[in-house]
């Protein structure tokens, strides 16, 4: 998207481009295609070099998934640390028993509950401004996190934190509060023609 | 998708499942909704993660698109080469004029040619294991680079060389030859309601 691009209609909401600018943007990448979480960690690294605090929050039960991610922006928040060149990034996963926690459970819709009470906590202290929730669409359509109180309290989040939300099956009422929905739409896979999920593609 | 899924059909192609897993991937984003160049830049991720060499062909006219993706894919190329952590990036861009020609060309269909010359003399010399063909596919449907010098370039390609290509309207040849084609739909817009561009989320 060029940066001057004109959008395509003028709001009649009283704000200056400034405060339209400014808006929090709540995103959600479904559909049972590639590439939900590939572009929510893509928009990390433009939310990266714009200086911003980064959280992952992945909502997966194996610690295995997406590895090559989680180091490659591991390595871009200890670049952070080291020359102050783009921001911060923390990354908390579920399978691997949440960091802020003492003992791991295996209880997954625990787990779950845990890792979205602690979202919960970063959003009121405003710690990120790009929160990554990858695969939060299960415990949402499964019932383990309910879904209004996760509607309220992101309709409600102070400041300027842009949230994205991954996962197949995104609820209605989810997309119906999201700014910015995209459906990536499986055409072809290797997968299909028997071909197994390879290094650096699949993870 | 989880490293020890099985495949949806055992292949009858005589390969072992090391070879199979060798196989290199042309992937193809395309569709209107946002994330194909942000997943393929997610997929650099993992290659970097994986000690690739990655290699970026930006083939937009703006030198401004995409700055924030190359500042952390170009972080992340210096991490490799201060720490040897993960992979060496290489980030060309035919708006700022190609990097190896002496002079920019103001005459879009001779730089989209002399990217897609470079593109092919890299594939040639397997310089890159993950090359990312960032909106290729406007060159390849309007007629400035050969399609079908394209298709047979990357069907002869040595080695285990992985291409992404992303960009509206990707010719069928192309989706037909590719072996993962996943289409970005626009669900939903903030820019539909008349926000505007927004730093960090669009560029």
């Amino acid at each position: 998207m060029p940066q001057g691009q004109l959008p395509n209609a003028q709001p009649d909401d009283g704000l200056t481009t400034r405060q339209r600018r400014a808006l929090a943007v709540l995103a959600v990448h479904t559909g049972d295609g590639k590439g939900k979480s590939t572009a929510a960690f893509g928009m990390a690294l433009r939310a990266w070099s714009a200086g911003w605090p980064v959280g992952v929050f992945q909502f997966t039960k194996s610690p295995k998934w997406k590895v090559g991610e989680e180091a490659a922006l591991r390595a871009l928040g200890d670049a952070h640390a080291a020359t102050g060149a783009g921001g911060p990034v923390t990354w908390h996963k579920m399978g691997a028993g949440w960091s802020w926690l003492r003992t791991a459970t295996e209880d997954h819709a625990a787990a779950a509950r845990e890792g979205w009470a602690q979202v919960r906590r970063d959003l009121a202290s405003e710690t990120f401004r790009l929160v990554v929730l990858d695969e939060f669409t299960y415990p949402l359509s499964n019932g383990h996190v309910d879904l209004d109180e996760v509607l309220d309290v992101l309709a409600h989040r102070p400041g300027t934190q842009h949230v994205v939300i991954t996962g197949r099956r995104a609820p209605q009422p989810l997309l119906d509060a999201a700014d910015l929905v995209t459906e990536m739409t499986k055409v072809k896979h290797p997968m299909d023609a028997g071909r197994k999920g390879q290094l650096g593609i699949e993870w």
